[in-house]
């Protein structure tokens, strides 16, 4: 009779489990959240803070206007300081690491955090971080990422700064496999959400190496230079008018095109300063917080995703 | 007699050596470039190339405009590839290197051409250069100061420049006898002249490692905190006024007082975007090339001065 109770207790236990797992398979990040399946959720993300003052000044503004939810820092980059003391006055701010293996500028290059002598493959040959993610994927060496994101990780922590999520400058970090698990990996051990998007066909053989209680965004809005500047408004809003149930991130570039920035991005006009001074102007604007509120958008922020993982 | 000849020989040989000693050690700067032994010699010198795009820009137009004869780059700062492009399209161009041992500003923040691990006595503890020269000073292995001097200069090497002449950024390489030694080395192995100035009771410790070859400048002009920013015009032409014969240099900081450069200096009025606004505004003015003529100035370059040591 106990062994018959025993049994029926492990067979009741396991189809416990069972359910758990199926349910954790099946419930969407929206209901995760709180919020229903159905849900449009979204994150409106600034990248490359810390690349330039310009960047810094117009991020910060549209942080405060809660324009943006979040946004991501570039350790290696000069004003990573002035993007620390933004952070030490805005603790709510919801700032993550935009993970930096390349130096795409022309007349404006960085170098890595780590020794230089400890992280060779990630050079090029003047001693700054190569300048395209083709270059960074078939020179890095991934031990030597892993240490190099370390050791951004570490500075950026040591300036007081706690990081909310990760992601990857130039996709780099989804450039090989191998580079994809040791982010999966870092982001792991310090217990943070990672950007990592569905894309059928292309991010597959990428996310059989994560579970499900990693967070995983759905689809990703981000202005290419197909997009003429004068349908910059326009290519948004239909973007958010055909906003999916699901995470999308909308990824922006912000910056004021001002002297500073014309010269960082010298000779390179997608992504370049007028670009990103349209992407400060659109999200600032009206017309982008009319077009949320009509299509019932959720706004989120990777530090809730973050709690999803405790 | 073929003894009595030799010897007389040798005598002679002995007084010839001598009396180019002599006249080695007599004749001035001035005479040696060819100019009467009274000459008023002024290189105008900006600093700083390389720290951020507006001063970068400001010097570079004050270059163009003959406004300033030399200029000097800090090699371990985001802006150096601006200023090899400069160099290369501008091959006459008297660009020496500001050798960067310190990272003296709050938001904006750079580390050492060499490997950390190579040269941890010039770190702070977040690991960019030391921010003040007592603190340079105090922590600074000479080897290891020699070591990112060297990596400085290979580096600007490698990236096209020619450098025409050394000098220290925030007078590091004054602030110890070990550290002025290791500087005379590198340039006297590079033959390369080096700023250095005579200023009795404080550098003769220092002078004393050098030989008549070395071009030792006699005086400064610089603006320093104690000039009112009302009275910039009349500090510099009362310094032209009363140069004296020998050669002197003028040190200026040449910046537009722009967003980029007030985060730049961000706290730290002197040495500021406005004294850099107002030292480029007087050496691109008329007044300034009116007083340089009044007082027949003549204008020396770098360059000059390192033909003297071949």
């Amino acid at each position: 009779m106990a062994r018959i109770l025993r049994r029926s207790f492990t067979a009741i236990l396991l189809l416990m489990f069972a359910a758990i797992g199926l349910q954790a398979q099946t419930k969407t990040i929206a209901e995760r959240l709180g919020y229903p399946a159905d849900s449009k959720l979204l994150i409106i993300h600034a990248d490359d803070l810390a690349v330039a003052h310009s960047v810094d000044a117009a991020s910060f503004d549209a942080l405060n206007k809660n324009a943006v939810t979040s946004a991501s820092i570039m350790v290696p980059c000069p004003w990573l300081n002035e993007v620390a003391a933004y952070a030490k006055d805005h603790p709510d701010a919801d700032l993550g690491l935009h993970l930096t293996l390349t130096s795409e500028w022309k007349i404006f290059r960085w170098g890595p955090v780590e020794s230089k002598n400890k992280v060779t493959s990630l050079l090029d040959p003047s001693g700054y971080l190569w300048p395209l993610t083709a270059q960074a994927a078939s020179n890095l060496k991934p031990e030597e990422a892993e240490r190099e994101i370390r050791a951004q990780i570490e500075r950026s922590i040591a300036l007081g700064i706690q990081p909310t999520h990760l992601d990857t400058h130039m996709g780099v970090l989804f450039s090989r496999p191998e580079l994809f698990a040791v982010y999966a990996k870092v982001a792991h051990e310090y217990k943070m959400p990672f950007f990592s998007v569905k894309i059928p066909g292309l991010t597959d053989k990428l996310l059989i190496m994560l579970s499900d209680k990693d967070v995983v965004v759905d689809s990703v809005v981000m202005a290419n230079p197909t997009v003429h500047s004068g349908e910059w408004k326009d290519f948004y809003v239909n973007a958010v008018k055909n906003l999916k149930p699901g995470l999308t991130e909308m990824i922006v570039h912000l910056g004021h095109d001002d002297a500073e920035l014309q010269a960082v991005t010298l000779d390179h006009p997608d992504y370049g300063s007028a670009w990103r001074q349209r992407d400060y102007d659109f999200v600032t604007s009206a017309e982008f917080k009319k077009a949320l509120d009509e299509n019932h958008v959720v706004l989120v922020k990777w530090k809730e995703l973050k709690k999803l993982l405790n």
